[in-house]
């Protein structure tokens, strides 16, 4: 079993080969329970992608690893296997790159561990990259969770600020809830109260009000694709709080690994936005939020123009606009076959 | 007893004068559950208040003035049912209003029936004035509750739409959530549901991509208070979606009735921001949605800049820019800025 990084937080995603299985900290049962899934099957590890126990496109690319392990260990056809798991997300590009490194290795427990060794390290130096950016004190405005529970380890967004901070940064977080799924209030706020870094909570629609306070010295926040242009696809809402950014003259911040951008999609207009089930919006807690029979509209991701970037953070570097160019010599992995 | 206004849809207040008893419709079991409350005395009254079972500040005024007419009716002192009815929601001046309204008649309840009455023809009045903006077809976006029972009926954001609908306008409503009481999902989905206009509930972070995908005509909100020159204090979230709409060119309209412009409030710097208890966002159905010990930012009400305002629309007609001219002849009185 890999160790954790962090003594303070458990791993999104590690190896028991004992199980042999793949061991996930249950990401739904946050902040109230600290609850470890043992997946023993490819078709449980595709229900909890599914249903979001891991979730982050960095920890979906390690899970997609370990997956194809799994698959190997216990016999079944790894080619199966990786249908199976890559029809789970269709947004994250990571998930793929995870598939296809171990899918096409001689050992894939092996090439998953290298995986996760990986992207360990280059959430590493992502934070270092971009710690510059909150030096020396910054009232920092994230949503959704770009922690390390997204990733291998470390974060990203977070592991920037994880980064400033300990360099020596004052660094305050406002945390956006982020619904449906509130993996703001439920997740980052959590990872960021285990690390000592203080932060707050607020209702999506409330971080308005704090821009026109000058309460906010910077967004930052992860990225699930990020197109050829600099477009970014992440969840639900960052395109929300990039235009608040904009109008308030605030810097807006993506924090995301190479791998994270598809040289092969040339603008987020080619970038899939999945929709999912309208029961996300409408119960929560086994409590009826709307009316039956009122429909919900309920993307898991929307699209942030490139124009409203201020720069974007990789293991590489800073880069800056034009993102044509500055992204351009990126090694993050070209997609397959386009951005499906 | 009074008939409700439409057949469809339950009054939030009504007089029943078998028991004598108030009627209100809890609007604390929506949309799980249509409860009707037979109040019989005032002390009742003042828990149903306290407890936002009855909410919105014009239905407020119309509670407080049938609470006077029990009060009477049941051979209580109506100094000493005002009292109580006054110390439920100190900041309600509509409540004040509504009271002081019955409390100075020879016939409270003669003055209760016609304080509803005058409500219902001011919600009408404004509605039609409104409904040439939506002509003949939109898509109106709509944050929080500003419907018929927030009021003695009709609505005043609703209140347009389904003018606009009974002008023969083809109108879909994209419902905000409005976290994190839920009044939209909770409410206004409700009483469109009811009247048959259709809707589709979405999270508050998902506006943004609406938008982006040209899917907003029109944005249409009511107000808790709009300053003389025009600033508008509504629901923590509006200023967002205002930001929102100015950024993609889409009209941005407020429906409020002439009361809720205080032309004693120069700006929207004066009007004061209350902030609620963080249980709020931290918590919904016993469930805990962010770590213990991690503090939240929770202010109900946001303010948006004039500036982002393309029209205020009264029972005395349609404002425009500049406002501080278009709303200077209007006879209002300050408006509550409780928990909407």
């Amino acid at each position: 079993m890999v160790p954790p990084l962090d003594p303070r937080l458990p791993a999104a995603v590690a190896w028991d080969d004992e199980g042999p299985a793949v061991l996930l900290l249950d990401q739904r049962a946050l902040p109230e329970a600290t609850r470890i899934l043992r997946i023993r099957s490819v078709e449980e590890l595709c229900s909890a992608i599914s249903g979001l126990a891991v979730r982050g496109a960095p920890a979906l690319g390690v899970a997609g690893a370990y997956g194809i392990a799994l698959a190997e260990r216990t016999g079944q056809d790894p080619d199966a296997a990786a249908r199976l798991l890559l029809a789970t997300r269709p947004t994250a590009v990571n998930l793929r790159l995870g598939v296809e490194h171990a899918l096409g290795a001689p050992d894939p427990l092996e090439a998953a561990h290298r995986f996760l060794a990986e992207d360990l390290a280059r959430h590493r130096r992502l934070g270092a990259n971009g710690a510059g950016l909150l030096l020396p004190s910054a009232r920092v405005l994230t949503h959704c969770h770009a922690g390390a529970l997204a990733c291998g380890g470390y974060g990203t967004a977070l592991g920037v600020v994880r980064a400033a901070a300990e360099a020596g940064a004052t660094v305050h977080v406002w945390v956006r809830e982020t619904r449906p799924l509130l993996q703001g209030s439920r997740i980052t706020a959590w990872e960021l109260q285990q690390l000592g870094i203080p932060a707050t909570v607020l209702v999506d629609g409330a971080a308005a009000s704090l821009f026109a306070a000058g309460q906010v010295d910077c967004c930052l926040v992860g990225a699930d694709r990020i197109a050829a242009n600099g477009d970014v696809a992440n969840k639900v809402g960052t395109y929300d709080l990039a235009v608040l950014a904009h109008h308030h003259g605030v810097p807006f911040y993506v924090a995301a690994p190479s791998l994270t951008v598809d040289l092969g999609c040339p603008t987020g207009s080619a970038i899939p936005i999945e929709q999912r089930a309208p029961e996300e919006v409408t119960e929560l807690a086994g409590r009826r939020l709307a009316p039956e029979g009122v429909p919900a509209y309920n993307p898991a991701f929307d699209v942030t123009p490139a124009e409203l970037v201020t720069a974007i953070v990789t293991e590489a570097g800073v880069h800056r606009p034009p993102y044509s160019a500055s992204l351009a010599g990126l090694a993050g992995a070209p997609s397959p076959t386009g951005p499906g």
